[in-house]
């Protein structure tokens, strides 16, 4: 009787008690609001969490100690979340950058803990790509040395599917699903088009250094003859003789070519074809806005082919109307499985999707150390791609394949998607303004 | 009983017995083929339509001789074409031209009634906008001055709404719709990462000299702060600096700015402000390409706000994925009626669409003589757009927004749309090869 009254009190103690916080970062995906809403329905099954709060737009509203209750959203608000693309809690590009500005990062890292103590904040979530699971990881880091008792986890979210470790990013699937299907009915189109003259459509997407975006939308390929007939990847350096070469064929054979190109495209000087160099992000890159353009003023230029493009932009990445099921699961289930890592006591890791079998494709989520991940970049592998370049292989097709199964169906009102728009109840401010 | 035999007799020669020709023209539409399914499926209904042929690439197949017999289609695959994009017999930008080239268009009016008499052609339908409907006007009234019994009606197609005498265009609600999704879609991804930097989007959409697509993103538009922010329509000449007063305004209250640009925004001097001049198209038109991103240069270089640009181009006019089933079933409907009006003895018209009320929404179809529809060009009326010029008005709204509802499903194979792709079985030549 003791004994058992000695590990109920060991259970008690050994259950960390406190709120929650979950925030999002970086660009949006079509399914980042299922992880979520995977967060807030798993910890709503547990009684150690007690408030479950969101972070507006990221790192950055948290420093300014804007918070809002998520446990006052309606439970269909939530369900909705699995269908509503753009971060409904909002994002930034803010990155708190120990390498680049120590000075800030120190200062960033005390307000922040400032802010995590004055809401008894215990639990933390941030959805992100790799800047957002290297600020995650410095969380935990701080944590551990200033002795706070906190469990942070990342949760994977990235259109550009290079985070390393896991078999692939939530947000992926939706953006070739709807990348593939735009490229069959482009087709379709200019195919239906073209006469003798022959023509070419150059689709430009999303990808500054990894291809998995362009390289996705060879799923729209069911026979050999269809389009995409040429995907310039930007692990592959443009040549731009066997590129013409290739429409040139392309023409040849079917009266029209379709080319897909990852916005990231670069020369032999590893330079990028489309990169207006006067203009930088946030992050100091590159701002890219060009390479479908650059392309077609070759094609144009040098083969007299009618040549026009097509620049998906946000468009891409924003596309739940035609979001894959299977992602918008894993998505939350990504979530889920964070909550319930933190509630096993874990703090430091990333979610990962595990494949466990390709066909039928089945999977499971996982743990992997942030020091793993964080600042990695996982680009497609080169035997993914034929060998001229130009197309990805079967191994990728398998990969991919999956990824894209199923269809979100979000309501509609007035023929458009009802999207959920969260209340937004803020949470009061207790903090000075920061400094 | 003399009398009856007289009268069976009389129908019976009254009756047009010969074959069919359907053929598609111009730039495809989400839902062009959904006319071609309307007219097979209706004449398969008469006796006296005894072949359905298919005329390839438009007039200039039917020049050529490229004939497909659709009777042998499946049953399916015809109903099939109600959700399948791009033009399944094909297309062309060929234009029997009596203004510019009267010599070669006599010669094509020659060869096109051989090819009638060589296959018995009675009825003939041509899906397209104005160029079209101008060949179509042209065909009947050689067909007249012939004395060569011939059926000749024209379908409207096209997604620029620009046609007159029709409340609007089979084509219209489906791009329309899509794009309004896109901008809703944008607007929650943008909206979502603007931190207080503010941010701008330019969506550049479809339409060389009329508004119609750009206008019809404001559906979109649920409250007042919600995107597009601004639309900017050929018709009302571009100010750069009440655009640019705009941008700032809505940045200042929402913290970001989405704008849609139709591509053939002018100047007051009435030139396009994102034209190419040293392009031109099949037709002698300026190739248009640039509005967004000329737009994007302006906001950038003068206020400094971070732009980025989306440019839909052909995705938008093929996005059968989320085409309007109002848009499908209408398209339909103009193809069954075209037939209806043929075997009726009827010439030289085009099928109209007819509102007769507007809530609830509810039409029906008229016909046009086509002398009052070729050439001439339908715009948005100033009177449906705010005083400002930035916004169509609640006129244009009232009129737009029964055109999207309802959502064409396309059925799914391995996560994307499986679209139809017809057999295509040719019919055999008899006459030697187009001089």
């Amino acid at each position: 009787m003791l004994t058992g009254q000695w590990i109920v009190t060991y259970l008690i103690m050994a259950e960390l008690i406190g709120n929650l916080l979950v925030a999002q970062s970086g660009g949006p995906t079509s399914v980042i609001n299922a992880s979520v809403a995977g967060v807030i329905q798993e910890a709503g099954k547990h009684g150690c969490i007690e408030e479950i709060y969101g972070g507006l737009n990221g790192i950055l509203g948290i420093l300014n100690e804007e918070l809002i209750d998520l446990n006052d959203e309606k439970a269909k608000a939530v369900e909705g979340l699995k269908f509503t693309p753009g971060p409904a809690l909002g994002t930034c590009r803010y990155k708190v950058d120990f390498k680049k500005k120590p000075e800030q990062a120190a200062k960033d890292m005390d307000r922040l803990f400032e802010v995590f103590a004055a809401h008894n904040i215990r639990y933390f979530f941030y959805t992100g790509g790799n800047d957002s699971q290297d600020t995650t990881n410095h969380i935990h880091a701080e944590a551990v040395k200033r002795n706070y008792e906190l469990r942070a986890i990342g949760v994977p979210k990235t259109i550009d599917n290079d985070l390393p470790h896991t078999d692939h990013c939530p947000g992926y699937g939706s953006v070739i699903k709807y990348c593939a299907a735009t490229v069959m009915e482009i087709a379709l189109d200019v195919g239906g088009m073209a006469t003798d003259d022959g023509s070419c459509c150059i689709i430009e997407v999303m990808g500054r250094s990894a291809g998995w975006i362009a390289a996705g939308s060879v799923l729209a390929k069911r026979q050999p003859s269809d389009a995409p007939h040429i995907i310039l990847m930007p692990e592959i350096a443009f040549n731009e003789a066997a590129f013409l070469a290739k429409v040139k064929e392309t023409v040849a054979a079917n009266k029209f070519c379709i080319v897909v190109v990852g916005e990231g495209l670069k020369n032999t000087a590893g330079e990028e074809i489309g990169a207006d160099k006067n203009r930088l992000d946030a992050f100091g890159h590159p701002v890219l806005s060009g390479a479908a353009d650059r392309l077609a003023e070759i094609v144009q230029g040098k083969l007299n082919t009618k040549t026009r493009t097509v620049k998906l932009g946000y468009a891409q990445r924003a596309a739940a109307h035609y979001a894959s099921l299977t992602d918008a699961n894993e998505a939350a289930m990504c979530g889920e499985a964070a909550v319930r890592a933190a509630i096993d006591g874990r703090s430091g890791f990333m979610v990962k999707i595990v494949r466990s079998s390709s066909s039928p494709y089945k999977s499971t989520t996982g743990l992997q150390d942030l020091n793993d991940i964080a600042n990695v970049e996982h680009f497609l592998p080169r035997d993914w791609v034929t060998e001229d370049g130009f197309l990805p292989n079967e191994k990728f097709v398998e990969y991919a394949r999956p990824l894209i199964e199923g269809e979100v169906r979000p309501p509609t009102e007035g023929g458009l998607p009802k999207y959920v728009i969260l209340e937004r109840s803020r949470v009061e401010k207790t903090l000075p303004a920061r400094s």
